[in-house]
């Protein structure tokens, strides 16, 4: 395509593994970017709580790396990052926080005020203070965009608001939780007791050192408000949410589940009457919500298509990157 | 949202069983679209084999019935509604034709020459003339879209394009022949013969009088075209495609592969090194590519997301109408 060239400055603020994902694709994806989509992607300005980076000619892979080892950072904080520097997106990739959003919030609201578009991966400001975050992006004129804030690879929010824009949404039900999934399956397949799949799970990194979030339900639970307020314009907090975890489940009710033709899946449903619940569910083995291992998926009923159903990683840095990249990409075609 | 509302005529060319889905939805959610995405959807003409009528004010429902009764029709082809008729969207949805994708094509081209943009549920021009049609759109400034030709209401060519837009596509593989999925999951079900379950299906009205383009994997030959061309930049036809179809398969060879944990469907798969197949394969029960009765699925591989896997109804009038339905206000927001 022949289009201009139109340079996008970009900051990344929170270098965790997320982060780093996403200065790793836009590097790997540059040139591709440029040639399909007329887009010249510069980061700009790197935050991070051990200090910051910035060139207003575009960051070369030397003062990245120095983030990395902490050699040569300036002493500028992330919110002077987001309001000095120059820059048209600001990626928000610090660790979700449920319990005040922050410093994510903060970060979004900064960026917002200075004319910032967002794209964020973070749970928590989405989760907890949709309406104030939207509200200023729209009296801002800016965008807000959050794809990679729930099922990682695995596009929902633009699919519903995009793909099935004509469609009247009246039910989402899904697995928003890989680490839930993974311990299931596993016992499921092994016939082996719960606090067995936990430990080994933690050590393959895919379950955290406390799981507590993700095997309660919380997260899913996060996952869930963000679609209520965004696709049926709620204005919901995880609070309110009901939510059963899967510490009770044991390999004996598995097998039940599967002598029937079941499998026993963590599942969030919200629908338009605003009713928000998660728990596990009996799921029949040839329903397409029965995915494996750590996958996420989401069945979307609507008025016109009938049920949509997506599949994908919900984890993983290139994965989350991947939902940032087309939310940047989104932006500007 | 507050946006200004926006007059979109639209003239419907072909009154089959897609175009009355399209006419149905617009007047069904004629008020939620024009609230949600400020677009005053208006169908200002309809034309078929057997006349046309013309309002440019809008058709009423009496208008549009007389249609379908074929009272008081006026005698203005197809062509001529699409010069002559003012409106900014023409849908085109005519019967495929895949031995030269008329009147399809005509219609389009001619609607392009007339600065219309074009949404079509028509595999024939996508299929036959994809570099012809799309360089004339892009040379007249015009959009061209046509997520309903391939999967329905699964939506597959704008999720690649825009939610997967970061992303390089490695392949794309799925079941794209609604008929030929329900024949097989019947069979395997019911350890019937391909015959017996071929006239149940047509007696359901599932596959036609003459089913052959569907079981000898034509049709879905012809949408593996559509996303070679589209998706991977292709410049093919689907008589370069390898064909195998469904009506050798017996339940002695579904039987075996359910003892070993498989099924078998009709694949369709194209890579971007420009490899397009067509033909049953065995696929693992646990995998994706799995879904029973009627529905498609494709499972997109990418570079940066992993895999990502759609499921949906490829067919019905209601399930097209929502991809053009989509497709339109795709072309406004």
């Amino acid at each position: 395509m022949s289009r201009k060239q139109e340079t996008v400055r970009v900051t990344i603020v929170g270098f965790g593994y997320v982060g780093r994902g996403v200065a790793e694709v836009i590097k790997r994806k540059h040139d591709a970017i440029a040639r399909k989509h007329g887009i010249d992607l510069t980061i700009v300005g790197i935050a991070d709580l051990y200090g910051s980076i910035v060139n207003e000619n575009g960051l070369s892979e030397e003062e990245i790396m120095n983030l990395r080892t902490g050699k040569n950072l300036k002493d500028i904080s992330s919110r002077d990052v987001i309001k000095e520097v120059e820059h048209e997106v600001m990626v928000e990739a610090t660790p979700t926080n449920v319990d005040n959003g922050e410093p994510g919030l903060t970060h979004v609201l900064t960026a917002l005020e200075s004319d910032r578009h967002v794209v964020t991966s973070n749970k928590g400001p989405i989760a907890l203070e949709y309406k104030r975050v939207t509200e200023l992006a729209a009296k801002r004129g800016k965008e807000l965009r959050f794809e990679a804030s729930v099922g990682g690879a695995m596009p929902i929010i633009s699919l519903v608001r995009e793909n099935l824009a004509g469609n009247g949404i009246i039910s989402i039900e899904g697995i928003l939780n890989g680490t839930c999934n993974y311990i299931l399956t596993r016992m499921a397949e092994e016939k082996l007791p719960y606090e067995h799949v936990l430990k080994e799970a933690q050590g393959l990194g895919i379950a955290e050192a406390d799981p507590s979030k993700d095997i309660e339900g919380i997260d899913t639970a996060v996952k869930l408000v963000i679609l209520a307020n965004s696709i049926f314009d709620m204005n919901t907090a995880y609070k309110e949410v009901e939510v059963t975890g899967i510490t009770e489940i044991t390999p004996e009710a598995l097998k039940l589940a599967d002598d029937e033709g079941y499998v026993i899946k963590l599942i969030g449903e919200v629908d338009r009457d605003g009713s928000l619940k998660v728990a596990p569910r009996l799921v029949p083995k040839g329903n397409p919500l029965n995915v494996g291992g750590t996958l996420n998926v989401a069945t979307i009923k609507t008025d016109l298509a009938g049920e949509i159903t997506v599949i994908g990683k919900g984890a993983g840095p290139i994965e989350a990157a991947s939902a940032i990249l087309s939310d940047i990409i989104g932006i500007y075609t």
